[in-house]
Formats: structure tokens, C-alpha cells, sequence
């Protein structure tokens, strides 16, 4: 497997462990000292990441991300997606949120994680 | 000047450009395959941003850049920065915006340029 591929595999498991609710699994994509900006909050690191996963116990997400760009520099990558994101609270209406993702990626001991990432998604109706 | 200082400076010149209104100045710190990603809009490329200059003129900007981390991977580049925005209209009020940007830079004959940037500001009140 190329890194590229790697990388994509790497997206597609995150995605596929958000549906199936197994957030551990996702935990082990990122980095320890990874960084998630979003807009409107401050920098969260992992144990926050962790934490807003307890707090959305019972909500169903799917999605798709379909990956624009992959540059690997040697143990490090970037990549930015077109991501869209379905929300579903447990008996509530889903919650749409679409927009695009810049992430910056590390190889660890031969396995790709994310390390810094930007997440633009925005609320879309329809 | 070492690679990270060299980033530095991109910076300040960035700042020092956008709050002179030297559009040109600001258009020569991307590289010319740059894409910018921001929420509830698609990616914009130079030609955009230059379009959007345009629209821009008589708008007078200031602003704060505090870089968080650069981390140098040989020709490129990825940084993360706390920025704060205040755009004031002609005649108009001032409008200031506030987050994080997640950017790549990329070396190109011996002078750093953005490459990609994820700009998430949102407006802030107060």
C-alpha cells in the first residue's frame, strides 16, 4: 500500500468507525498532540475530542468525505476533503453540516494518523 | 534568516500588506495553484482572492497574526495561527472576526509562500 493509499484508507476507516458509534477507534486515527480547529471555539486537543464524543452518546452520524488533494512530504501529509456530515439525536431530526476539512497528517511507527485539523463544515438546509 | 524566521516574516509582510491596501504585495505572498477554504463557501484560488480584493476597495483592515506552531518539513510548511480581524467599510462599522487558520507553505526558489490555508474566523462581538 502507497502512503496515498494509506491515507485514504485512513479516511475511510474514520468514517466508518464515526457510523458505527465506536469512538475509541477514532481516538487511535489522531495523534496524541493532534489539534482540531473549528470556527467560533478554541483548539481542541484529544481529551476534548474524547469528551465531545461521551457528550454525543446515542447520535447516529454519516457521511461522506471525498478527498481533494494528498501530498505526502515524507512522514508528514496534508490533505483537504469536501466532507458532509448527517446528524441524528436519539427520536430528534437530523442535522446536515457540509464544507470542506484541511488536515495535516503524521506517520507513526508506520501508521498514518491525523495530526492538525481545520474543519469548515457549516450547517446546510435541504 | 532560518526557514522559520523566513515564516515569520511572511507574516508580518502579510498583516503589514492587507492593513496598507497593497493588494498586489498580499497576491505575491500565495503561490499560484493556492487554495483558500472557508465556511459556507467553495474553495477560492488566486483568481478569486484577487476578485475579491477587488470588491474590497475602500475597506480599510487591521489586525492581530499570533502564531501557535510552525512546523518545516523541507519545502513546505504547515503553521496554525490565532488571528483577529477588523474590517471597517467605507463610512461603515467596524466588523471584526476572530479564530484560527491552519496553512501550508511552500518554498518556491528560496521564498516562502501560502499554499493552502483553512481561515475559520468568525465574527466576534465586542
Amino acid at each position: 500500500m502507497t502512503d496515498e493509499e494509506a491515507i485514504r484508507k485512513l479516511v475511510t476507516t474514520w468514517m466508518d468507525a464515526t457510523r458505527a458509534g465506536d469512538g475509541a477507534a477514532v481516538l487511535d486515527l489522531m495523534t496524541d498532540d493532534v489539534v482540531f480547529l473549528v470556527p467560533g471555539h478554541p483548539p481542541m486537543r484529544k481529551a476534548d475530542f474524547a469528551a465531545a464524543q461521551k457528550g454525543q452518546a446515542g447520535m447516529q452520524f454519516d457521511g461522506t468525505s471525498e478527498i481533494q488533494e494528498i501530498k505526502v512530504l515524507g512522514d508528514w501529509a496534508f490533505m483537504w476533503t469536501r466532507l458532509r456530515v448527517v446528524a441524528t439525536p436519539p427520536g430528534g431530526s437530523k442535522v446536515t453540516r457540509a464544507g470542506h476539512t484541511l488536515t495535516v497528517l503524521r506517520k507513526e511507527n508506520g501508521k498514518w494518523r491525523l495530526a492538525r485539523d481545520a474543519n469548515l463544515l457549516a450547517p446546510v438546509t435541504g
